[in-house]
């Protein structure tokens, strides 16, 4: 992989980004426990309007007025399960594009299963880290790690690949480099900071963020996808800069998003497309 | 309206917020999963006692204990609604106020349809932005932006004025201006950055002090609420001074919180009656 | 009770933070609402891997990869405590160390039957305050405050030692001054700060903490929950020396965990054989 800073053109971030700040999209999260907090508060940093409505009795409504829905396991539970099934239903039904955040795929046997009857369901999207995309792949069983990766997201590229062409869905894997595929074409993107695997749920935040974008960009969701991780990425990248641990990353990463402007996406983005 | 500076001295927020660290009221919370870390520290930070007790095999024998409830449907499900209303129902009867907070009215019929059962048990306060207090009031039928507010609270302060008066709550709206009122008289608070609106739960943290408040003032609800908002916004406007964006702002908030000194309330509130 | 600086040195906590740095334990929190995202961040800060996962379907799956797990009734309801159950029972049989934290025990009836039934399920430890223990312990039978305490932990010494001796379970009260008593033995640890009551989840954090050192120190529990709570004492003066107010002091906290280092803990930890 040739990593060059300038990305391609129609990849470039920036657009992407003040689409999401004019539209405000509603996007509607039925996410876990952990990241409730931290993930809306990145979805208003960046300019998104976040709602967490995940009840059986009115999440197909919801879903309705939304420009974007999430959905992340990691904190499932069967009462959940069905409001995801119901949600994702609906929202493949509408057009409105969703993104599946598989947390923690191959740890147990019920995040296995239910992972892989929601990529049945014609996701948008698919982000997840290295080992998340491979068991949910099928490349591997079992992951040992809990919720953290063990693989690497360049030996999970080749699984990435027959993810997406086997469902359609765009994955946007993330870890040390991220990319994003359609099954044939791949992109990395270089950004962020290893400190970022000390905060929680920067994942899901990542996962929240493609849906941001998605939902204000639903005529080039490749674009949108790429354009988040790396948004996020250099967000992380500033923040780090600033940040003597974690508690202040977390806090930094905040302001980041709120303040980027065009001049730091681009000196800052390292964008390409992979072998 | 005409904003004075000076507030009536009847209004004052200090002897109130005094009382609260003094007291230091156990205020139980049944809220949203979102907002349950923030507000807990937003009362702590206060000097109250917060605890987020929801389960219907409890929460009716905590609410004997507690001197004021918040009740948040930002993340309602059936099993919940029915610990609310439980604890609702008890803390009526008991005399202990509760506030009501109808996150997203009008977003789902779920929610319209809870927020007006609550509605009709007897809350202390009702505390909302304009949509939800509009839809709450009858004024408006649904929102479509999802849990933001779709109008200013000026538009909504006779809704607001109508609503106090058909059930005896006190309604405490916040947006760019806020208001309480208790259908006759209306009190405006004009204290606030417009960067609180990208810290998630805001909202929610007005209405959790505004439990606190009442929790220590049982004798002057009006002046619990006023002072309640005045101190937040307060310190969310010393917070934005000091905060690159919204992640510094939440860090910023609640040491404004834990700070705030009679000099400053004095010095800042900007209350007024409103025509 | 004296005081000494410096602690026996079969107590130094800092050989115990090297393992959880190096081993990065995988540790199962079955938890509150209110804590998960602030005790993953502990957990992260510290050097270990957390993960939150409580569903009936996969609790028992998840603790057989875990090195530890951490029971805290925070917000309990009945199918979490199923799943507290199921885990627990797991963990007991299969000799992986679990911390019981039995918060809020002695406010409502159901928290103290609750946190009897697992306090007979042979945890390795259990975290609370001196109120908690004492409920626990029998020593009291309600406590009037919520979930703060009431009593002192040097009261609640005696109490403690006996619910140890009874159990089996090591005692860790967390106050002004925390205690880690075996029923026989006690040793006092005399770090924090008073600001740190006013940041909420920092009894559950020391307890995700005692489950990280416990996880990765499974052959010597009493040094590793001394361990624990001496680090997070010190991180709790290190950010309360810098912070203004408790928004500041959690960010700080987390820093401070990240950045500990051999020095600071020999230089600030007061360790000492109790009466």
């Amino acid at each position: 992989m040739t990593t060059v800073k300038v990305a391609p053109a129609s990849l470039d971030p920036w657009p992407a980004l003040e689409r999401v700040r004019s539209a405000a999209p509603l996007v509607q999260n039925i996410t876990n426990y952990v990241v409730m907090n931290s993930t809306a508060n990145a979805l208003l940093a960046v300019g998104a309007s976040p709602a967490m409505v995940h009840a059986v009795d009115e999440v197909e409504e919801f879903v309705a007025i939304s420009r974007a829905l999430v959905v992340n396991i990691g904190t499932l539970s069967p009462r959940w399960v069905e409001a995801m099934r119901l949600a994702a239903a609906r929202a493949a039904a509408a057009g409105i594009p969703w993104v599946l955040d598989p947390v923690g795929a191959g740890a147990t046997s019920y995040r296995t299963q239910t992972a892989a009857e929601l990529v049945g369901m014609r996701p948008a999207v698919i982000r997840g880290n290295a080992s998340e995309i491979m068991v949910v792949a099928g490349a591997v069983g079992v992951s040992g790690k809990g919720v953290d990766s063990a693989h690497s997201t360049r030996d999970a590229l080749a699984p990435a690949r027959a993810l997406a062409a086997r469902t359609g869905a765009l994955v946007a894997m993330t870890g040390v480099v991220d990319y994003v595929t359609d099954g044939t074409r791949a992109v990395s993107i270089a950004n962020g900071h290893p400190m970022m695997a000390r905060v929680t749920g920067l994942g899901c935040t990542a996962t929240a963020l493609v849906g941001a974008f998605l939902g204000a960009n639903h005529d080039d969701r490749f674009t949108a996808a790429v354009s988040a991780l790396a948004v996020l990425g250099i967000a992380g990248e500033i923040a780090a800069e600033q940040s003597p641990g974690p508690g202040s990353l977390q806090v930094h990463l905040l302001d980041a998003l709120y303040r980027m402007d065009r001049a730091t996406v681009t000196q800052r983005a390292h964008i390409a497309e992979a072998a």
